[in-house]
């Protein structure tokens, strides 16, 4: 294969300084060259090794070992970039990493820039765009759902849906071209009717890929779970309780970033959000009036809501300033009669009652949980309510989501060039014009896809630099 | 070969969510068949696959396609471990390699324990007990200094010595016996002058592998700094301005744990420790004072001290104040005229002359630097007069040195021994006692190198603990 790019680039693979083995990986037209002339194999030369082979040698740096190493070679186009590439496998020192780094440096390769092994792949045919913007969402993925969502979206799930639609939008371009070809005759064209239809169904399609990115989104992010209530109502506690044993269970494996995202749960492989709400209560202060003003519009993302109840003060007040902040259309509310320990089963199943009645009174719905935050009582039901909750929210696991912002963006102005085309058909627009908003939806799909791009090199900087180095 | 062991350990061999790939290790009589089992290669299986050999398959978990993955295949005893061995390399995502380990595990593998792997190595004879205690010093080596060390103990560099001093032990021994042979004759030994020069020269090498403990550790740990002075001497500036560019340095790389070890500082390749000795003043306050007394224990175990002296303050009583600190048998002075760009160059003169004055008259010496922590000025020189004396500390940084307690404490036993042997041989002890004391050395040194271990369960346990899992 002829070679895209003529500069060979290195960066590690890994995070170097934890676990056993670190990877530097380097790709490119002279990679074998520069691996040969730092790596000593006990035989032979990656150069004239053959692809998928692993070869002892050692690395000397100072005039001292280095390292002993493995080297995995890949010959173009069988390897993650397409191009010829080598992985060099180390002890995990940082140490060892940056020299070895620096001897490749030394013999011609460039350091990678963020994502460009991504970005050779792309750019060599090996995945088109919107596969290679999942190989970082597949990399961050936490959850099962995520990760079936970014794995599906990697392995060209969602590029199957873009093809479908792009042969749909051809279609209706040749249709339109038919159309063309017989204006000057002025003949109607024999099949408006079947073109009309076929724009229903692709505008549809159009329209339940972008709307599935709100659904996308609460995989990819977690579903937003608001707590509220009195500041003595123990919802700290709760999130503590909430928060507690999953900690330890992440941990189990790995060194993960958990803790820099404390309030992010994983629940049986459902990620929610819990929003922090402490605070809200009146104040005439002008900057504390800030701080709530934030602390409401992030309650109004929240897709569920946990009222907390403290069984033992007075309820009505609670309720009313619970109720009064929920957006009942959109949000679901959960009622947590919390310090249910500290009271008798009669007092709260009259309690109950009494937050029944109330709700029915305001012509809305809620889940009432009776817990002790403290005890961790009713946590699991809790639990088990949230994630019952989940599957209304997201009906279908396995079906294409959209979780990238860019794609999104790119589906929405694809149903707007969409409507325009309908609107001129109707209106009796000429033709060649109607075929105008026809590319303009064309061009939205295509760029998603990464094929046909106005300005790669811009839409690529932007897609790539988010990633890691070494990807 | 025959396996030491009947089961198969999995572990991740590098930190999963963070960078592009992560790996699995496995390994153990039924690695292949357990891979096997989980992944599904494009072609033929791993069991069939040669040894060195990449292949590319999937992994499936929940009925979806968890990960596409590569699987290098290893073959008893070329390997690590020295048994088959398989690492499988996957995207870097924390929830891929969960899945995986947990896939693995469900087909009988077992999770390994910390250093289990190394350990293994070492029970299957690819190498001895101090070359596997050198992995987790290669691995956290962060200075050139301190690689070249640890590389140097993985190689068997520190082996070699104690094999050479086994070979002497063992000489002794047989000289000793030869002696025994011949007591119930009365015969006088005639080479009891060789048996002494021999066991005084065998002193003398454990005596020094035993002393360059200080030097190994200053090596591995970093040369100890304390900066001490008044509060408004600018210690904290100091500190900043020596730390500040090499943290960028670091940080080009990868993402390092430098940010917990924030007082550690690598100047070109060496590195140095810098205590906090903020807080050093006359208190009454019994909490206080405790402060203090940690604070004066941390400044007895600095090789170099850096006393700042604020020259728009009285130097005098600040000199006193220093210098009264300092144990100057065993501590270096440098005394830093600090905010020198606020005062012209004869009165900087001045307080140099002031200074050298009182120095000498205490009958001691210091380096003196003029810098301004503030605008950096001298900041260099003092970097320059740091690693002048770390090459008194550490004449040669290409001999063995030892760097593990483990190590040193059995080198210890080993000089008791053979001084127990000396006195023993000089007051015409029998030799069956004095081969005792033989003994006793020759086992401390095989406790080093793992052979004829008393307790290897104990031992190998409080080894290996400390290893990473993975490792």
């Amino acid at each position: 294969m002829t070679n895209l790019y003529n500069d060979t680039i290195v960066a590690p693979a890994t995070t170097p300084g934890t676990g056993a083995i670190s990877i530097v990986r380097i790709s490119g037209p002279d990679c074998f060259q520069i691996v040969d002339a730092v790596v000593q194999l006990t035989s032979g030369t990656v150069s004239d090794a053959a692809a998928y082979t692993i070869h002892f040698g050692k690395v000397f740096a100072h005039e001292a070992l280095l390292d002993e190493v493995l080297v995995s070679v890949f010959r173009a186009p069988h390897s993650y970039t397409g191009e010829d590439a080598v992985e060099i496998s180390t002890h995990a020192s940082a140490y060892i990493v940056q020299e070895l780094v620096r001897l490749l440096l030394a013999r011609g390769a460039r350091f990678a820039q963020p994502g460009e092994f991504t970005r050779r792949a792309f750019l060599n045919g090996k995945m088109d765009l919107a596969q290679a913007e999942a190989v970082a969402d597949v990399i961050s993925s936490t959850t099962s759902a995520s990760h079936r969502v970014a794995m599906n979206q990697l392995k060209g799930g969602f590029s199957a849906e873009l093809a479908s639609l792009r042969e749909q939008l051809l279609e209706m371009a040749s249709l339109l071209e038919l159309e063309l070809d017989f204006s000057e005759e002025d003949v109607e064209f024999a099949d408006r009717k079947q073109l009309e239809t076929l724009l229903k169904t692709t505008l549809e399609h159009v329209e339940r890929l972008a709307s599935s990115f709100r659904q996308g989104n609460l995989i990819k992010n977690g579903v937003p779970v608001a707590i509220v209530g009195a500041a003595n109502a123990g919802k700290s506690t709760l999130l503590n309780a909430l928060l507690g044993e999953d900690r330890a269970l992440v941990s189990d494996i790995a060194g993960t970033t958990r803790d820099t995202i404390e309030e992010v749960l994983n629940i049986d492989g459902i990620l929610f959000r819990f929003i922090d709400t402490a605070g809200i209560r009146e104040s005439l202060d002008q900057v504390e009036k800030m701080g709530i003003d934030r602390t409401f519009r992030k309650l109004s993302e929240a897709e569920i809501v946990l009222g907390m109840l403290d069984s033992t003060a007075p309820l009505r007040p609670q309720l009313e300033s619970v109720c009064s902040r929920i957006d009942f259309r959109s949000q679901q509310l959960f009622l947590l009669l919390n310090k249910a320990d500290l009271l008798d089963a009669e007092w709260v199943n009259k309690n109950v009652t009494t937050i029944n009645s109330f709700v029915s009174s305001t012509g809305n719905k809620a889940v009432i949980i009776q817990l002790s935050a403290k005890d961790g009582s009713g946590v699991q039901e809790l639990k088990s309510a949230l994630k019952e909750a989940e599957k209304g929210l997201i009906p279908n696991a396995d079906s294409v989501f959209v979780t990238n912002v860019r794609h999104y963006e790119a589906l929405v102005q694809a149903a707007s060039a969409l409507r325009d085309c309908r609107t001129s058909l109707s209106a009796g627009i000429p033709s060649d014009l109607v075929a105008e908003d026809l590319r303009r939806c064309l061009s939205s799909i295509n760029a998603i896809l990464g094929t046909d791009l106005l300005d790669p090199e811009v839409i690529l900087h932007n897609i790539f630099r988010n990633h890691c180095i070494g990807k």
